[in-house]
């Protein structure tokens, strides 16, 4: 099951995606159920409950029609991990934990939906504005004190998730704090998968592209630390409740074709660590993030334009 | 004006503190007020109209009758400062940038409220659960490239909190992530006392008391940064937002006395900076942050029962 979360008449409304064109509206198919999927993974049959009402149903309206938004309302805990792709941790040559996944926190705002504008921060603010590939995980099942070998049971499912991250901001000081923080400097969508539909993620890879230019690939096998060992970590400290995201952290940069002049200059560069392949979005880009199996999230990339305006 | 949230009848409610022992609730005085402090801050004249209701009230009910809870339900987000006070910085002989703050985030269901239990992790999984008296500043004004000299009048108010911290997590990696994030870790209140009562930070002093011995004692002004940079910084990246929440930092531990036998044994401190004067919070403490002129932010330490009860 693929559920979204789109914008209707001021509020926000979910649904059910029925084909590559078409969804149901979750109030036409089970109105007794929440308007927040956060609300319905919290009934213990919530998910269950959806499942059995979307079965079936054939598709009557457009995805194409609506907006697409977070489908996360309010969650308590966005996580994020740094440095968990082999690949990534090679190219940064940083030092991190062969234990202990390397996490941070990213706020709800932080984060747009499926199609809308990632927001670059203004040139005379930051330029090093890079994307970060990613597969993200949903809790469904609350739980504390949760052996590995259970966590994959906490999973309510899967996005695609781009980890907008703006470097000058996040090297200011030893934490991130607000270089991964930036007002909708990233994305997750389009949808969530669940579990049951997505499968083993060790199965899959992780693609991102900028303006079609395929910027990353790893499979997500190459991931240093696994869904369920970050799931058992978290829950040592505290109890994961329904709709707690894990982005799972990104790969390193793919090497530039010999014609892609772009991926080549370094010199456009603007972060802490130029990297051939490597390219920072920029107004008027588009950025994409594809897993296969699961779906792309698209986003065009646009600029903050109340900062001109600003009294400085 | 001082707000408090207690728990009623298996929901919060919202009050003002009248006097030293009783409130007034805001659902008595102000009816047509929202029951969340976070959509009375969104309401442009939120606070006026609070503060216009409470005026001459006498208080009815007795805040020795009721539990205190957090008085901010799911905020967007809530930052805290690292390496913010010089005596800290000196004791733990870490780098921290000058200009830039120290920034990293805690999730609403790290904090309990005044009075409530704080949470030690089990024996089992960590022992160096330290408190961190601080200073934090909830936003009112939402606001985004608010210069410094401007940044003031986004405060709606203050208060007392304890960053409650697992040093063994928060050293396993760069990022402090969950040793910052466990569960009811910390506490905030006992209330927001508005800007207007508070008057200017930096002349007010913060003292933590553990079992009624002071083990931190610094005038507000040590800090390397103070309110409106920090506002002004977050502002750059993200719109800030009413009810925004930022733990400014904690200070150093004081000496201990002579006939301090347990702030001398450092042979009982179990994390990575052992300090003259630094005692773990234990179940069975009493920890208390009072700010002069604004209140004292009282907690008992508990553990977590659940732990031993479950499959490991």
């Amino acid at each position: 099951m693929k559920i979204i979360a789109y914008a209707e008449a001021g509020h926000t409304a979910l649904g059910v995606v029925t084909s590559a064109t078409h969804f149901v509206a979750v109030a036409d198919i089970a109105p007794d159920l929440p308007a927040s999927l956060i609300a319905i993974l919290e009934q213990e049959d919530g998910l269950a409950r959806l499942q059995k009402a979307a079965q079936g149903r054939e598709g009557d309206r457009l995805l194409a029609s609506v907006t697409l938004k977070p489908f996360l309302d309010r969650p308590n805990a966005m996580w994020a991990l740094a440095l968990n792709f082999k690949s990534h941790i090679a190219e940064t040559g940083l030092q991190t934990s062969m234990e202990f996944p390397h996490l941070f926190m990213r706020t709800a705002a932080s984060y747009v939906g499926g199609g809308e504008p990632i927001v670059a921060p203004p040139e005379a603010i930051a330029r090093a504005f890079d994307y970060e590939g990613e597969l993200a995980v949903v809790i469904g099942k609350p739980g504390r004190y949760i052996p590995v070998e259970q966590a994959m049971e906490h999973v309510a499912g899967y996005t695609c998730l781009n980890e907008g991250s703006v470097r000058e901001y996040q090297m200011h000081n030893r934490q991130f704090g607000l270089g991964k923080n930036f007002e909708a400097s990233g994305s997750y969508g389009p949808w969530l998968m669940t579990g049951d539909e997505f499968g083993d993620p060790a199965t899959h890879t992780v693609v991102t592209r900028v303006n079609g230019v395929v910027r990353q690939r790893a499979p997500l096998d190459d991931m240093l630390l696994d869904v369920a060992r970050v799931i058992s970590y978290l829950s040592q400290g505290y109890r994961l409740r329904p709709g707690d995201l894990i982005a799972m952290g990104t790969p390193g940069a793919l090497k530039p074709q010999p014609d892609d002049k772009e991926g080549q200059d370094l010199s456009r560069q603007y972060g802490p660590f130029p990297t051939p392949g490597l390219v920072h979005m920029r107004p008027g880009d588009c950025v994409e993030v594809e897993i296969d199996g699961l779906g792309v999230l698209r986003n065009p990339v646009t600029t903050d334009t109340s900062y001109s305006t600003s009294a400085r």
